[in-house]
């Protein structure tokens, strides 16, 4: 089994951020699995999305069930081997899992007075990340990332390492990704903060002083969110118009075996309810508000074709990594479509370019799931590409 | 240019319900348009959807802009021709522009109490909306309907009558809808109506009384239902990642031309943010929480196959009308293929039924809007078979 260790490493300098303001004296929690080898020649950055943090495999000593967000993917005889790779993970700047976000105190803050950061955490970018994850790379001594690799807001940060610093990626894995976000999608995340906005308990952003958490806001968020993660099909298969077992226990049933309704406007009729208000009693009791806000944000400003006049093949020019993109037929938030636009940059620009669009049920959600073609596209790419190419980096221009 | 008079009936007794309760002392708003003829035999009853009233077309007397919610479909002249038919608008029971609702007084509260039902209001279904219009149809003097007539939930209700009373439907209008609604149609309600029951102004459904609205559940709950009614196309072409005007008037815009980020979380920077801020505030100020969360419960309970095991066609074997049903390609909320379900099940009963599919662009909200094939298709239907059939209405088994 592996183990996992959080670490933490101080920056002290000043890191530049895209909106002209900028960050200093912060921290970067992150883990590695599996050893460098000593050209430093096998790393894997894998970049993670909303709600997860560096975490991404083995399980924490001594703690049942804590195992990553990425486990079923990465560990030793995975997809991502970690018997090959050294792999890390980092949690991003503005998460509320270690690394410096809304939660921490402010260092510009009065001395003594401890305030956090709150609605004052700048706002941070994709680019952002990107740039903050190569200071930590730096640090650890490592030059150029074998792989980088994520899903969702993950795989834009992948997209974003190729761009922003193409010397240093040898492959980008982009899973369920987009090279933006659409109007829909940039709605829901819109719905989900004003949510979290308009919570009485939001109190504009500086709640911990008040001892409020805006967890009403932080359901709603999340309610929505899991909507859609999953595909309409999946739904129907897991929850369809099933009703809530007390309610077939206690109302007497029809003749035909069906459940008598409650007849209520305010608490729970179909399982599908109980499930969305599950995940949201549980997420607002992890997740920070603002971080919820910086990180939606983060996604929305994500489109590095905007400084093309939106010609995201004039703006792929600059990467030169090998790429591995992967979507799900039923991903109505990242749909195949927009991972299309990506490859056909890319292969615009004569670029190698790998393309999965795997057949699965599960909508965004597919991209943690173990459907087994897709996971056989990962170990593949990995075993034949990432791995054979290997020895050949210090000949690489 | 027609005028519209809205009227009133009082109905003084009881009315049952599905849940088992019951409804006495209420009022029907409503509106006709056109004439009755002298057998009675051209009256057409138009149901409305979730925010919609008896005011389906014509204006006030002296009101600009006062039109009704299907004023470019109904009138004289128009697809369904007011100078043919006598159309009939009904405010359903628990709606909130004129019928018996959670705004009104409780007949059964204390005498000069003045209470409201508020969250008393009993829960009612689209069964209970189509016996409420039956009876109002007979003070009215009307037996058979020629059509009857609906989109969204709206069709619901046409389907509905014609399962409830087969002998008094001619032929029944089931536009962009569906035999039930998907376990996805049911989590958007339920994040709308917690977003609406979690307000603290919502006061378990009693805010009359404390002088408050729950408008920020509201507003939500109306963000939300807009990214439903929309396609991903229509937003991406009417909004994409358009930035809001005054971002780019005030920022420096980099050579590319493209508007610079202003870099916020709760500040508007999308015009698609903008939008559905503004298409919340205004629902806000006129709808009643109430009402919303007892409409939507309507139509997750609407399931005429529950009592059939699940075998929709078995469900509408009692039928007797003819059929036309129309779905929009980009409808995700009711897509074709719920539409095709009901088709599918009239067809096994050897039902006489017209299906068009209309390859439109602006998803569910398509219903509402002008495209030219859809008009065509309802007035042709008017034409040749709602009014041909006329004549033969008194020999008709």
């Amino acid at each position: 089994m592996l183990i996992a260790t959080p670490l933490t490493l101080h920056f002290d300098d000043v890191l530049p951020l895209q909106s002209g303001a900028s960050i200093h004296d912060y921290d970067l929690s992150y883990e590695t699995y599996g050893t460098l080898n000593a050209d430093k020649s096998n790393a894997v950055l894998i970049c993670h999305a909303l709600n997860a943090s560096h975490h991404v495999a083995g399980s924490y000593a001594g703690q049942s069930r804590s195992e990553g967000w990425w486990d079923n993917m990465i560990g030793p005889g995975k997809p991502v081997d970690t018997g090959k790779f050294f792999v890390i993970g980092i949690n991003n700047l503005g998460s509320c899992f270690g690394s410096t976000g809304p939660m921490q105190p402010d260092p510009d803050a009065p001395a003594g007075s401890g305030k956090v950061y709150g609605a004052d955490f700048p706002v941070v970018t994709v680019e952002d990340w990107v740039d903050a994850q190569a200071r930590l790379l730096d640090r650890l001594g490592i030059g150029v990332l074998a792989a980088v690799m994520g899903g969702s807001l993950g795989g834009m940060q992948a997209l974003s390492w190729a761009l922003q610093y193409p010397q240093r990626v040898r492959h980008a894995i982009v899973v369920a990704s987009a090279p933006n976000l659409t109007a829909e999608n940039i709605a829901f995340n819109e719905v989900a903060r004003r949510a979290i906005v308009t919570d009485p308990d939001f109190h504009g952003g500086n709640f911990y002083e008040h001892g409020a958490v805006p967890k009403r806001g932080l359901r709603i968020a999340r309610m929505i969110g899991h909507i859609t993660y999953l595909s309409d099909d999946v739904m129907n298969e897991k929850f369809g118009r099933e009703q809530r077992a007390w309610v077939t226990q206690t109302a007497a049933a029809p003749a035909t075996g069906v459940g008598a309704y409650h007849y209520t406007t305010q608490d729970v009729e179909f399982q599908i309810e109980s499930y969305l208000r599950h995940q949201g009693d549980k997420f607002a009791e992890y997740f920070d508000a603002n971080s919820y806000l910086l990180i939606t944000r983060a996604l929305d400003y994500f489109d590095p074709a905007r400084h093309y006049g939106g010609n995201l093949s004039a703006a792929l020019a600059r990467a030169s990594a090998s790429f591995l993109l992967i979507s799900f037929t039923t991903d109505w938030r990242f749909s195949p479509k927009r991972s299309r636009e990506t490859v056909k940059a890319l292969l615009d620009n004569n670029r190698d370019v790998s393309y999965a669009e795997i057949d699965a049920p599960h909508g965004h959600d597919a991209f943690l799931l173990d459907d087994p073609r897709y996971m056989g596209v990962i170990r593949s790419y990995f075993d034949s590409k990432v791995a054979n190419l290997m020895p050949a980096v210090e000949a690489a221009p």
